[in-house]
């Protein structure tokens, strides 16, 4: 049986026109950085060949979309078995759609030598830290602002993301907001090492006297005490500009704990409108008018079809709902071992790879067999010249 | 006699439908900001209500911007007799427009609590140091970059700055390029302080060894030796963004000085080649690509018409003709005495102020007596509320 191009995994009853939403508005690409220190705890994060090469993962990804390089490394970055990150399937797509593309830096360790737009200054602490994000409402509200922004420009925004360790924080942040998430997070290596995580996530959540659900009256200090930077950017930006157009979650579980935060935002609005960074007052009045109907999840179908995880669940968690796509993506055919590796589970999504292959697939009406050469092209150009 | 919305000041022959090749694409408007410690150089700058004030303009415009006040000096900067910044009339016209801006970050000394992309980390020096601008290649190619992705983005682009002391360092950077500048310029007070700049600016040439027109077999370093960091950046974003739309250096003399340096580097492409910076080859070699009539700048009637200044013959001088416009505004009527002002010479651009006024006199058809209500009800939103 053929995969199809687009795979409807989850779709509420109320927002089946979403992607023909999306069709009406050209793609515009969003990639959030940051660092977590939880990705150096042994066994958590399988970004980059080797541990001490996690820190730049996030730098090299995004220096590969402007240079076709990764700059800080020399190399794209790739997993300690082989295959290259998935900015190869994001480079593939916005060569193909021709798509303008931003970096936001919500705190990354690594600095790339890449024009960015500084949505955070401070790198994201372990989830055992006492506090894991500071200062998580002025991300929050950086965020806000560059969604107004982005929202005046009419596209389809998809917004993805490159921080190592960042299932980990998911899966903690889903918990603090109430979502059963242990053993259900997908991840970058087969079987997602998913009892390490839990481990850390139940020890973090245990020393903090967090139980699941308990941030749920405050959803930002679900962030604040297990999360990363780029969670408390993404929902911003996503919020804001969901009142005006589409927004695609670029990610898999990583997204799903966005959405989390989101929906949980929208159920407590006495939340956002009590934050009182200086002059947010109107933007935070504004991001109670959110659209949830405007906000949607894509990803891969190596995400959504993990044996090892449960996006479906987590889908079906959600304080609000809203849609799950995943693209068709399959490598097995593909002449590069490299790739093919793809398909045991070493790499799964990043760098907005499933909704940007699936915005290739949307808006130029591509399937796997006519997308996967231009994957290969790239990774050619990259590695073998 | 009425003024004309928009007086076509300089207008090469070969290029008068420019304005009409504008109105195909809507304005994105961009404010480069960045620190020059020439500002800092007591009677160069009147930017900020008083000297210690200086080094918060360019944070304190942008925040405007975004917030509506400006967060880090608790007002909208002003001239030390009272005339607030032009950013009023850039607010005014973004409103009027609904559109989309980004503030890009040359090297600003106090970061604005703004996202911002981030081009540059270093603030300017003096053009007394031996180098004003370190990394001058480095903050080109950032602008390339910048360029690049808002070309992608079909818009006409709206280059405006806050850089207090800009004149002076435009008065140096255009020098080096053969241009005689020397008494031309204008700048932030009545009569604009020519003797003291000129002074400057001929005894930081003479302590450098450079003389009018030394710079032009390697452009850039004009700015490093005499300039600040948003020419570099500008001069990119300009440069590869004209490859495929329109642009508009947003500006008075500070933008004729930017438009030297690109028609500079045009003529000299062997200049732009030979630059190293890692990973940026390609760009380079398509920075020689830029197109010159895509290239215009547009400022305001009281710098076009400012009789201490001469952008007229700046504007005959440039190594690559291109048209000047201004927008006719007239605050002579205004009811605020702070507007009024204006008139008088204290404040005449910044902030993009007359290419944002131009815009929505070109967008919306309108002209001062329709536009300055619209102005002062922002000052009165910010004075007098």
């Amino acid at each position: 049986m053929t995969m199809p191009a687009i795979i409807k995994v989850h779709e509420p009853e109320n927002n089946r026109d979403f992607l023909d939403r999306c069709r009406q508005l050209p793609p515009f690409f969003v990639c959030t950085i940051a660092s977590t220190e939880t990705a150096l705890i042994p066994g958590v994060s399988a970004a980059g060949a080797s541990p001490e090469l996690i820190p730049y993962t996030a730098a090299a990804d995004v220096e590969a979309i402007v240079y076709g390089q990764a700059l800080c490394l020399g190399k794209i970055p790739e997993n300690p078995v082989g295959p290259p990150s998935p900015v190869i399937i994001t480079m593939a797509a916005l060569t193909e759609l021709n798509a303008p593309f931003l970096v936001v830096d919500a705190g990354n360790a690594i600095t790339p030598k890449v024009p960015m737009i500084t949505a955070g200054r401070n790198p994201g602490l372990s989830i055992t830290a006492p506090e894991a994000v500071v200062q998580v409402e002025e991300l929050f509200v950086q965020g806000l602002i560059i969604g107004q922004q982005l929202a005046l420009n009419r596209h389809t925004l998809v917004l993805g993301e490159s921080v190592p360790g960042g299932t980990t924080t998911a899966m903690a942040v889903m918990e603090a907001l109430g979502i059963s998430a242990l053993g259900k997070i997908s991840g970058s290596m087969p079987g997602n090492n998913q009892s390490l995580k839990q481990e850390l996530v139940c020890r973090a959540m245990r020393e903090k006297g967090l139980k699941q659900g308990s941030s749920l009256d405050n959803p930002l200090n679900a962030v604040r005490f297990l999360g990363d930077p780029m969670q408390a950017v993404q929902a911003g930006i996503a919020m804001s500009a969901s009142r005006e157009i589409p927004v695609l979650l670029a990610g898999g579980t990583q997204m799903i704990a966005v959405a989390a935060l989101i929906g949980a935002l929208l159920n407590r609005p006495a939340a956002l409108t009590a934050i009182t960074t200086p002059g947010a007052k109107a933007l935070l009045a504004e991001a109670v008018e959110a659209r949830i109907e405007n906000i949607a999840i894509a990803t891969t179908a190596w995400v959504s079809e993990d044996k090892s995880a449960d996006v479906r669940s987590l889908m079906q968690q959600l304080p609000q709902a809203l849609p799950l796509y995943a693209a068709g993506l399959d490598f097995s055919t593909s002449c590069h071992k490299n790739l093919s590796l793809y398909e045991e589970g070493y790499v799964k999504e990043g760098v907005g790879a499933g909704a940007m292959a699936l915005s290739a697939m949307l808006y130029h009406d591509l399937d796997n067999s006519r997308f996967l050469p231009l994957i290969e092209k790239v990774y050619e150009d990259i590695y073998l010249s």
